[in-house]
């Protein structure tokens, strides 16, 4: 990759990102070029992600982590669209490259790299405001998961609880690091057995009901939530926080038992119907909600 | 993709990102889900470039321009592979989403996607400082072109004029809009015929003097340059100046006949040889430069 910083910050990027060791078979030729090449079947699977400093994470967060999250987060939309992440490309914009960031940084995405079996294929790095954009790379599955794709009467499901990002977020401000707010719980062993099954599909990462309306719209139909204290970690206000990075996807409900037998973790939260529009219901009283979506620059000042 | 912007923002980049119309057929699947899918050879070569306002262009450029500048650009890592770039994903963060802004930005991305026969893959919106990632694919020719496979008294080759980004700026500065620092002149018609001759190669992003010492870092080998006023656009600084986007590729010179029958703009600069550092002779005295490569931060304050 070119990017116009000085000799001694393109030697940080090749010190720190060279020595990484890969986990996926799936670079030609990685690091030290003017661009990767990777390996691929007749399509791949992209999405880019960017994480900004002091709005997707806090601003004092040890640079470990926003390696960890920034590339997690990235991963999901891989995942969310029926496909297996083997490797990414990383643009760093930092206002101050140093060693000690840079050895901190390369360690966390070492730790995802092996966590997650990918590879990194390239890096670039910008003097600017921090800010990490991540593009994954991944090989779709049989079914390619569109939005588009939910249909009357099917079964809506999600693959974990909601709110445990916000939790996390929580437990991190009280100095704890064991959180999914550091690091998301995607659900990548659940994407291969659940492939079969899934019509639409999307990631939960701006909030359930945000998202699951997003499949509405893209589906030209409806969706009602049956809440449920079994598929919350807090409270109602968990369908509307994001940063879960749980899937939330469609199917067709005579595949009810195979799907809950893939894992316990999965929930079945409602119906697809044709009314246009995601409505919530605890009991049988409708839930309003003063926002459909999590406002992620909460954030902003922290 | 997700993005952790509100509503009306999503709303901005499918307004105006679905509306493009693309030129190439790579995408099987393009804006609008979480990841956009793309057809492929075996291989496909990718490298991501970011452009930050007040570094890469200047903060009261047209959109329409920072959108066709920051393409081009990052379109120049693929060709520099001996690729030819078919697709692109944006990475757009931006302090103040809005139609007027979008309009313009999206009307350079049209106008590039036209001049260079390419698709829009995806976008990605995020709320902060103003920069623009660019990750871009193509598909690669026969032969791949590394740094690494420079060889001893081999010819050194640029496929244009160096210094004409840089003239490009001074005339942007005198309000003249038709100049090579808005729209570098990426050798894009030359990449396919010079494939079978080229070995090493590299674009000039940073400077003639800097870029080919990566050649010869990766190759172990050295260069000597000579210099020509045929070859440069005003002075033998133009040697040390970035943004200028031609190529620099080493070839066996058995092989110069052919490769100057390809195009008059290409220029035969110099030679590789075993000295492990870049010289430069105008007639036979040694050149000394102050620095290797262009201060990309003269723009900062512009």
């Amino acid at each position: 990759m070119s990017s116009l910083v000085t000799v001694k910050e393109n030697h940080l990027i090749q010190k720190y990102f060279n020595s990484l060791k890969n986990e996926s078979s799936a670079i030609s030729l990685g690091i030290g070029d003017d661009s990767a090449e990777i390996k691929s079947k007749d399509t791949f699977l992209t999405s880019v992600d960017t994480s900004l400093s002091g709005t997707h994470f806090p601003k004092d967060l040890d640079p470990f982590y926003i390696a960890y999250r920034s590339l997690i987060i990235a991963s999901s939309d891989i995942y969310a669209m029926g496909g297996i992440p083997h490797s990414f490309l990383l643009s760093i914009t930092h206002p101050d490259p140093n060693d000690d960031w840079f050895k901190k940084f390369s360690s966390g995405t070492q730790e995802f790299i092996n966590d997650y079996k990918v590879s990194i294929a390239g890096g670039d790095l910008t003097l600017g405001p921090l800010s990490i954009s991540v593009t994954f790379f991944g090989n779709p599955l049989p079914r390619v998961l569109k939005r588009s794709s939910a249909r009357l009467n099917e079964s809506i499901y999600i693959t974990g609880k909601l709110g445990a990002g916000y939790q996390g977020l929580i437990k991190y401000r009280d100095y704890e690091t064991d959180n999914q707010f550091l690091r998301p719980d995607v659900p990548k062993d659940l994407v291969k057995p659940l492939n079969p099954y899934i019509n639409a599909c999307i990631d939960i990462s701006d909030g359930l009901v945000i998202d699951l309306e997003r499949i509405c719209n893209a589906s030209e139909v409806g969706a009602q939530i049956q809440y449920d204290k079994a598929f919350i970690t807090e409270g109602i206000e968990d369908l509307i926080r994001g940063d879960d990075y749980q899937l939330c996807f469609t199917a067709n409900s005579k595949h009810h038992e195979e799907i809950k037998k893939i894992s316990q973790d999965i929930y079945c939260i409602g119906k697809i119907n044709n009314t246009n529009k995601v409505s919530v219901f605890d009991g049988d009283q409708e839930v309003n909600f003063k926002t459909k979506g999590w406002d992620s620059f909460s954030l902003k000042n922290s």
